[in-house]
């Protein structure tokens, strides 16, 4: 398979920009970032292409705002992403128990294909972050899973012509996320009985859901349902969203290898958390480790990672990365 | 759903009242028992009307033997676990990187089914704890895929009358197992196409996978595939074998309920390793926890709690489950 | 050792009652609850006899008015906490790489003792939930332990009549805490030289930094360094901060058992985050759980689990806790 | 500090040669290798000066036996480590509930000294991975910290001018070891009241253990406790001893430039396990991985490091940490 021909490009989220809260610092890591401010800073990081956008907007800003600002600053619409997970949804969005939410989820998922359309975004992009329990004993699985499988399939059947992705995590802000794993997420997809709906594969949550990243990527191409790629990293047990490469290198290189391999010639995504960070130095510091990991994945001798592969030879696969990686 | 009109029984593995070996007691966590003698033990716990069989047996032992031994001591063949783990194995059994292996591991698939039949076990049970890798990059993804499936299916296809189960588990004695969760095992069951292969869910299994037990169990039972149910207890990180509710006791009853609402009316299966135990006294303690733990889920206020899940009610179900739980 | 004489008494921790916010729910997972009614709500759970404060207060809330709310409703000042961990304080207090800002952590907690004296509070407590790193190379670890130590040592050396105690915490909101685990931050109590200093235990805390909470329960105790105590519940991975008792039965247990054989008489704090239940409801099932747990505590019979404990034979402390626990 | 001026060697463990063995493949990974065998393959592995050696020795070999075989392949005893792990130490050595089963242990700690002083080892190795516990309320944990504490400290006592190291680990064979973490050490060695016990440090235990290496290594230095220093590495979850750098190459870095700051001119120790490689590849394989970073180490531009830390500038760091890895 031939290697993408062009430079990788790479894409981020709006969140990455704006101001960073949590239960701690009520106040915030820093001062409200405006929307279009947020797209201003992704602009001004010098090394994204597009922008995932969480809707609604804040502060009144209307679509055409943001449209005009994505394309002042030469930045595409990756996708919409419908903020299912605010107080609004803190019950669930698509499994919520009342249907009244449910129903607000839903209209929001219609709106948010309406927006994307007219943003030119590729894809809406479900992360179900409330859909899920805290407890045992809290909900009936089977309920939960009816809701959660119905309700993305709705919204798939009525936008055929729409491509939908959905974020898999295991945790948070949910102890347990209904979706949460990768294939739990394919499994249930391939229940919906729709062509419509794929995964987005998020490196720091397969590292943390005790998947392995790079064979996951590979499971999600086998079947047709890759949408996105996100790029990140973690300790391993919670979704930290530090700088791609910070810590996993040799598995960001398999990573990468894999996108290599399935062809994958669509940019990449950040999703980084800079809390106490500049966002513009989180992108490029990401960017900056992910384009030297590519070289050195573009310059991995296949032939001989292939021989060893095909003996499982956990030492002459060590040998080749090692002198990738470290010369 | 109707509760299960008789009492419930218990069943075990011939691994639990064997010798037991880890890297650094080398000379065993007791002596060596012979393979009857595993078999009597069993019986003399007082508490299992079954046993899970390792195949083949050590010492020269017929299958003639076991099975007149088993009869002896009133106990049935649950099934025929072929040993597909071992040194032969260390590589990997329908996923080894050589074809001989591979080979064998089908031979002895297909011998366990003639034991499997002539002892009277219920279905032929696969843990392919060999099968997996331990480092990034050492195999193949789509490679181990394409062996791990079409191993089972190919025995599968061969014995369309016989039950096949699975036994996920996420890691031990590999890094990473290519069986590694309910959803993952799901998933690539219904890609083999075939009606005669499903799940043992294993209580233990499922905790350390980052699983919800009662959630993957209420998963398999509604695609048919559940085949068996295994308990035990660890602390979320390995496969510890404790006795069953040492450690869980409010997720144990959660599992238990759901048991009993998939109608589920055959033998709870415990799978044990009490190295530094007395077997018998490892399963008295889990059968006595799940006997005192199956009548508190009897007894749980049913309406109640379904209205509670009805509305994802965490502290109404809390006040549920505690009060059943402590009075 | 004499059990207490009195009924066991509960406290709680302000912010189980205020507003909770986190990265997703940035408007918050209910409205703003103003300083005063959260006291309002404590009181009015009907089962707290005091409250750890949070200082400074929000909203220009006095010192005399939180005082005169405290005693209008009946409730004692457990301690205060001054907030060294929100936006002034994202890069660390008493190890915070500015002298500045060390020099204002200092300030707010020389300010907090003189609170906590006109509060008649028992104690000042330090969660120094900023005071870390995130990732690898980030700091210089003998400067950061340096100012770590002589941060709380200072104080602690300022005001010799006023117990200190440090809430330790493996990560979060920082991903490495400095003080980290029960151990780490005695070792450093020992190394700072006063007497005044000692540990806050929290049973979630201690469950997530792999440790066993009865176990460094024992060890704070025997060191006489043990301040206070502090009950939830978590997954084993993450602080979340759920009602007492909700998962690890056996563990609370255990735990409550060596509170009583150390003769702890003074009350237990809960440290709940309902983010999606009544705080009222939230206190009232734990404290429920924490009484039915005390009385089981209670009747174990100490000889027989003395004689176990001997011979650790974990087989006999089963059978002596299953029937303590389930009848 | 000044690097340390020749170029770094490394030493191993016998165990690395010999026969492993688990749970599952008790058969092993391989065929019986005699005891002076394991020092020929350590020999041949081409990168070794020394080994840390387990006694008893298998087979009736003899320590003069040991002792030849050493001297005439070139290699040092680092270190003696009695087997108090095994069948017979299986309800702990130093902490074992029987006093006879105690007073084993310390034989076999003073027989370990003799050997050691014969074979000129520069210490002797506790190892206590059967002393803790499996079940919550096992034991009693005062009188499980009285034994241990007591039973090093005799030892120590007993021979003032023996250096003695105890390598923690946090779990396994036991579910939880007395000896856990780094901190728990250093303060349980504390109040021994003793100058010759010290610390291993393993990099893979404190990685699972939830610690940063390199934190803790800066630690044990500063408390004049480290004895010595392993290499591996793991998932971060379980002790897969794994080849060195094969995961963690930017903790690992950051491990071997503590290890350069802290002056640290002795060879570093390997503890691999290499199930089914090639033990000499396993060896080879982790020292050119080290090597290769101890020269990236050699390299780091230490005022710009010093400054970005002294700031906690994570970007900075990155960016210094990426340059030299990467390139």
């Amino acid at each position: 398979m031939a290697p993408h021909p062009v430079p990788r490009t790479f894409t981020g989220g709006m969140w990455t920009f704006g101001r960073i809260i949590d239960r701690y610092a009520t106040d915030g890591y820093g001062p409200v970032v405006p929307t279009l401010d947020t797209i201003e800073l992704a602009a001004e990081s010098g090394e994204l292409v597009g922008l995932d956008l969480n809707y609604p907007f804040d502060g009144g800003v209307t679509v055409e705002d943001v449209g005009k600002s994505l394309t002042a600053h030469g930045l595409s619409a990756v996708c919409v992403t419908p903020v299912i997970y605010d107080r609004g949804f803190r019950n669930g969005s698509f499994t919520a128990p009342d249907p009244a939410t449910r129903a607000r989820a839903l209209d929001l998922a219609h709106e948010s294909v309406d927006v994307a359309r007219r943003l030119g975004a590729g894809y809406v992009k479900f992360w179900p972050g409330q859909d899920g329990y805290d407890y045992p004993f809290q909900v009936d699985y089977a309920t939960l899973r009816r809701h959660a499988v119905e309700g993305v399939r709705d919204v798939a059947r009525a936008f055929p012509d729409v491509t939908f992705a959905i974020e898999y995590k295991l945790k948070e802000p949910r102890n347990r996320l209904f979706w949460s794993t990768a294939a739990a997420t394919l499994l249930a997809i391939e229940q919906m009985g729709v062509d419509n709906v794929g995964l987005v594969v998020d490196f720091g949550h397969s590292l943390f859901a005790k998947e392995n990243p790079a064979e996951v990527l590979t499971l999600a191409h086998s079947m047709g349902r890759l949408v996105d790629i996100e790029l990140d990293d973690n300790y391993r047990e919670w979704d930290d969203d530090l700088t791609a490469g910070a810590l996993h290198l040799v598995e960001t290189l398999e990573f990468l290898h894999v996108v290599r391999e399935i062809g994958w010639d669509k940019p990449l995504k950040l999703d980084l958390f800079p809390y106490r960070e500049h966002p513009g130095d989180a992108v490029r510091e990401s960017v900056a480790t992910l384009r030297a990991l590519e070289a050195k994945a573009a310059a991995l001798p296949l032939d001989a990672l292939r021989a060893a592969q095909a003996a499982h030879d956990a030492m002459a696969v060590q040998r080749i990365v090692r002198t990738a990686l470290l010369g």
